[in-house]
């Protein structure tokens, strides 16, 4: 799989970084793509890459601040003329999303021609999309704000080819039905075929998390994420403005990292306050403060391989 | 004063051409911008010019199609952050831009910083905006669409000189009398003043279109203007399919050019289907064809001088 950020700036676009958009390519898992937020040219952006709008299957909305949702009209409407005609597309947010979108087509005339369903949340729920276990939690940024914990099926283990050929059991079609079956028949004899495959591997654990300042929930979308992606508005300065604001300060996404063994923490929503320069010294301070903590922090375009 | 396109595609961005943008300079007669609609992404557009949010008084929104429209709100909620704060802006479109504004504006919880008027017109409407009168008409598109006529003020004529020194009136205070009063009076005497200036140069017309197909109203809009400013989403091709979809063809906007004895006519609202080289040739073509013709095909970021 892998993560694509379109938009990594927060609040209202600067020529260096688009407002919120990430892109996960569910490929080998499945040939599609999910959507989280969509800010303002989010259309545009995926232009200059090789995603198909028609293979865009679910949008996740976090929060229904305009620099995460105003690129969602046009991406629905140019769906219809980009590969997306009679093909589902699912839209997730919270509670205002359906009036948000239902009014915006109705007053400006558009007809899509592929089904669209929009689904409202408050968190707490827990979805399964395309075998992928999807945790919604509230989180805490003012307006409704929501995080996404994806648990994606685990992936079968191998088949232990020499003990298999030790038992005389030759390849051929029956290898397949030992991949896919707990017991099968070969010349008379019965199998438990775990025995003849490794040990499965867990699927992998991606947290979206909306904005938000820290808050409890956060835990349960966190806790041994392989990945997290995670707003940091505020990479240093006063902890008490980032959460008068409802943000997040670094120190938070650490802790949080830190408390529920994050792997990977992607750090997105950076305040246009920030130069390159600025981010490039502020990375370099942190991995020498916090050499546990492995991060990074993201940039428009930056593709990461899960 | 300068118009420059910052979009000018049909119905869905490219790499080459965005959607619906064009904004008007109106230095030298005020320092501001008016914007003729407002594609996604008009704000990442004009943050490539040296055009300020701040200085943006007027936006006139044609019609309510998402390629006109879905720039809007990101336009006014980052207004609030680049220079616009206390500074009033109008919008004026036709019914129904107000909830959409509303509602935009509501769900995603954004809150202006300066005093925002919408103004729902039907057309047949002629506004005063600053000295300019603003003649609004309605087109054909099938759903409201309004076309705006810019008549400016005349520009004062020049004083004749030789002809103030001749009569004994030196240079001093009193020409500022003559520029600005029908009568002065100077060492007892009386003067009319209009014996004394150029004529006034009378003020320019610009015709901004909405999207539309053949319409008598159009007239009304072209009359004489020195600029017209005209989609022509069928650049070639079928009359019929054009007026099918609601849109003009070449040789409609050819048509009512020579009928209202257009001087200028920059036409946009380009349909991707064509290529640079198709546009490059369809120029040379209608060069060929209409010499009387005083078109030119636009491109984004093209200023054009009045």
């Amino acid at each position: 799989m892998k993560i694509t950020f379109l938009g990594t700036g927060a609040g209202l676009p600067s020529k260096d970084r688009n407002t919120q958009t990430t892109v996960l390519d569910l490929n080998p898992l499945s040939n599609e793509y999910w959507l989280f937020d969509a800010g303002e040219a989010a259309q545009h952006r995926i232009l200059n890459t090789n995603i198909k709008l028609g293979k865009l299957t679910t949008i996740f909305i976090t929060h229904l601040h305009g620099d995460h949702l105003f690129g969602l009209p046009g991406l629905l409407t140019s769906r219809s003329f980009q590969g997306g005609e009679g093909r589902p597309l699912k839209v997730i947010g919270p509670r205002g999303i359906k009036l948000y979108v239902e009014t915006t087509l109705m007053l400006t005339g558009s007809h899509l021609n592929y089904p669209l369903e929009v689904l409202e949340l408050n968190g707490g729920e827990v979805l399964t999309i395309n075998k992928v276990s999807v945790n919604v939690q509230p989180l805490k940024h003012g307006i409704s704000s929501l995080g996404y914990r994806l648990k994606f099926p685990p992936k079968e283990g191998r088949l232990k080819q020499q003990k298999l050929l030790t038992a005389g059991i030759e390849p051929g079609p029956i290898y397949k039905e030992f991949k896919t079956r707990p017991v099968v028949t070969y010349n008379g004899e019965e199998y438990i075929t775990e025995d003849y495959k490794e040990h499965p591997e867990p699927g992998k654990v991606i947290a979206f998390f909306g904005d938000t300042m820290p808050v409890e929930t956060e835990r349960l979308l966190a806790d041994h994420a392989d990945v997290m992606i995670h707003e940091s508005t505020y990479l240093d300065g006063d902890h008490e403005l980032s959460h008068k604001y409802f943000h997040s300060h670094i120190d938070d996404v650490i802790q949080l990292a830190a408390e529920c063994h994050v792997k990977m923490t992607l750090i997105n929503h950076v305040s246009n306050r920030y130069t390159k320069d600025d981010i490039e010294a502020l990375t370099h301070q942190l991995k020498n403060s916090h050499p546990e903590f492995n991060f990074q922090i993201t940039e428009d375009y930056l593709s990461y391989e899960i």
